[in-house]
Formats: C-alpha cells, sequence, structure tokens
C-alpha cells in the first residue's frame, strides 16, 4: 500500500483524514497500530470461516429421506443458529475491519464502535460456546442410540460441525480480549489506541 | 472501618502501607477506588455461593438405592466438576480481595494478581457456561425418556443445580470484566487503578 501512513484519530468517523493528536508519534507506535488492526482483522476472518464452515456443515449433515436432520435436534438448531449469527456478525466487522485500516476511522463514531464491537464479542463469544457445548452433550447422547448406529455420517458430520463451531469460538475469544483492551483505552485515554 | 484511607499502590505486596504514588488523589477518586474492590468482592461472593449451591444440588439429586446419580451422565459430572472448581477458586478470590481492601496491597506481586485473576476469571467462566449447556442439553433429552418419569424429583433438582450454576457463571463473567479493566490499566500505566 502506497496510502501515507496512519495516524490514530479519535473521532475519525466525519472525516477519514483528521489532523492527528500526536503530530511526533513515532514509526514504531504507528507500526505496532497498524499490527494490532491487521491482528483484529484475521481473528475476524478467521472466526468467520470456521462459523460458516461449521454452519453449512450442520446444515447438510442429511443423507437421504430418511434420514435424521438438524433440525429435529433442539441442540443442534442453536449450533446452527449461533454460528449463522457469529458468521454474519463475523462479516460486518471484518468489513469495519478492513474500513477501519484503510481509512483510519472508525465505521460508527468511536465511543459506539468500541462498545458495540466489544458487546457483540463478548455475548456471542459466550452465545457460541453454549450452542457448541449443548451440541456436544447432545452428540455424546446420540452415540449410544440407534441413530447414530443407523445414520453414522449424519453423527460425524455433526461432530465435525461442532469441532468446527468450538475453533469459531477460540478466535471469537481473541477477538473479544482484544476489542475489551480498546474498551479498556477508551475508557482510560479517551482513545481507542494505547500508544 | 476506622483505618486510615488506602492509598492504591504500585507494588503492594512488599510492605502493607508504602509511600503512595500520589500524595494528592483526591477522597473522591480513593471512594471511587474502593467501591472499585468493593464490587469485585460482591461478585466473588455471589459467584461462590451460587456455584457451591450448584455442586451441593447437584450432589443431593439421588433419592432412594434404585435412583439414577450424577455420576452416571457424563454432562453432570462436568457441572459438579465445574462448579466444584469455580467454588474453590472464588472462595480463594475472596479471600484475595478482602486482604487487598484490608491491607491495600495484592497477595502475589501486582503485575502476577492481575493477570492470575483475569487468566482464571475467563478460563473458569466459559468452562462453566460450557459445563451448564452441556447440562441442559442432557436435561432436556432426559425429560423424554424413562429416567424422568420414574424419578422426578432427581430431574428436577438437577435442572435447579444447573440454573444456579448458570447464575455462577452470570457473576463470574461480571468479575472477569473487572479483572480484565485491571489487566488494561496495568498494560497501559502500569499499575492497576485507572484513576
Amino acid at each position: 500500500m502506497h496510502s501515507p501512513p496512519q495516524q490514530p484519530h479519535r473521532n475519525g468517523e466525519t472525516t477519514p483524514y483528521p489532523i492527528p493528536n500526536h503530530p511526533f508519534h513515532s514509526t514504531v507506535s504507528l507500526r505496532k497500530l497498524r499490527r494490532f488492526n491487521y491482528l483484529i482483522l484475521v481473528f475476524r476472518i478467521a472466526s468467520f470461516s470456521f462459523s460458516l464452515a461449521s454452519f453449512i456443515f450442520m446444515l447438510s449433515t442429511s443423507r437421504g429421506p430418511n434420514s435424521p436432520r438438524w433440525y429435529h435436534f433442539d441442540a443442534f438448531r442453536l449450533v446452527v443458529g449461533a454460528n449463522a449469527i457469529v458468521a454474519l456478525y463475523s462479516l460486518f466487522e471484518m468489513v469495519a475491519s478492513v474500513w477501519e485500516i484503510s481509512r483510519g476511522a472508525t465505521v460508527f463514531s468511536e465511543v459506539l464502535q468500541v462498545w458495540f464491537d466489544f458487546g457483540h464479542d463478548q455475548v456471542f463469544a459466550y452465545l457460541l460456546l453454549s450452542a457448541d457445548s449443548a451440541g456436544t452433550a447432545l452428540a455424546r447422547v446420540l452415540k449410544g442410540r440407534d441413530t447414530c448406529t443407523a445414520w453414522n455420517a449424519f453423527c460425524i458430520q455433526a461432530d465435525v460441525a461442532i469441532a468446527l463451531g468450538f475453533i469459531g469460538f477460540l478466535f471469537l475469544g481473541f477477538s473479544s480480549l482484544l476489542s475489551g483492551f480498546r474498551v479498556a483505552c477508551f475508557i482510560i485515554k479517551g482513545s481507542r489506541f494505547h500508544l
């Protein structure tokens, strides 16, 4: 990228390149800030990919007309729903992250953005973990019953979908640590950057 | 309490009343810091109480010699284990919190304490939520089977134990928000206090 080096902005939503707060920011600090934003983007992409994969895997578990279906089981419905929500949310956050890296400004106002990110990261991480744990418990119960004897492929694919959901949760959890740190920076210093 | 007003300390583990960093701290700031510590203590007490209650409830589900027992079910074993761990951890954190309020110093060195608290809060909150979600999924499966028809009291008591565990998780989640904020303060300002 040959764009000019980005500076941290307090209220970047109105002008893409406002006057920086700290005109003498060292290039080391700028590099660190940029690395922080790229790290968030990587976590968003990973959590989007894994939750979307989990969603698709669970949706395509049915084998033939008599096969059991995911919507016959409460916990699997929860897995599908939670992964769909997280995939959509991560897609939005990916766009927001790219926007922030390319324009140096948040999509919403800074205060709204940091709280929006952190709040949703926390709630959706707990939601996804809860859904996947419930799915695991159900999958374990099914293992000892006729369903998995007659339809082994269904059970294996459900297991894979749940495992993918757990990986998606891991990346969402990492994102929530970083967005939590940005909230704390905002509370303490009035800016989402700590450098 | 008639003890002298406490000041925030950076490395309070060596001397109980070291020279404060900011001798001109306003009484408003001190009151806010103390309120923050009391809030953490309240959350610790609540999460201890609910996870201990959940543990005891799940342990006492058996009714008579032929009744099903919690250790016959994977997910209920997980609920018992997770609640026991959280109850023990919360008990330790209660003591640490009282120590900090009364002496103005952390039990371990400050850097260790803030990371210890936050790391364990995060991991145990996820563990407890995961266990309770798995327990809920199993309880729902049991509802439609002979176990709950023959031993209704067992199922009801297991439900109550899981619900208590969820409330314990809520308070542990709140604690993890506060301890996360202390970690961020420590990273940004080199002290667990932001005032």
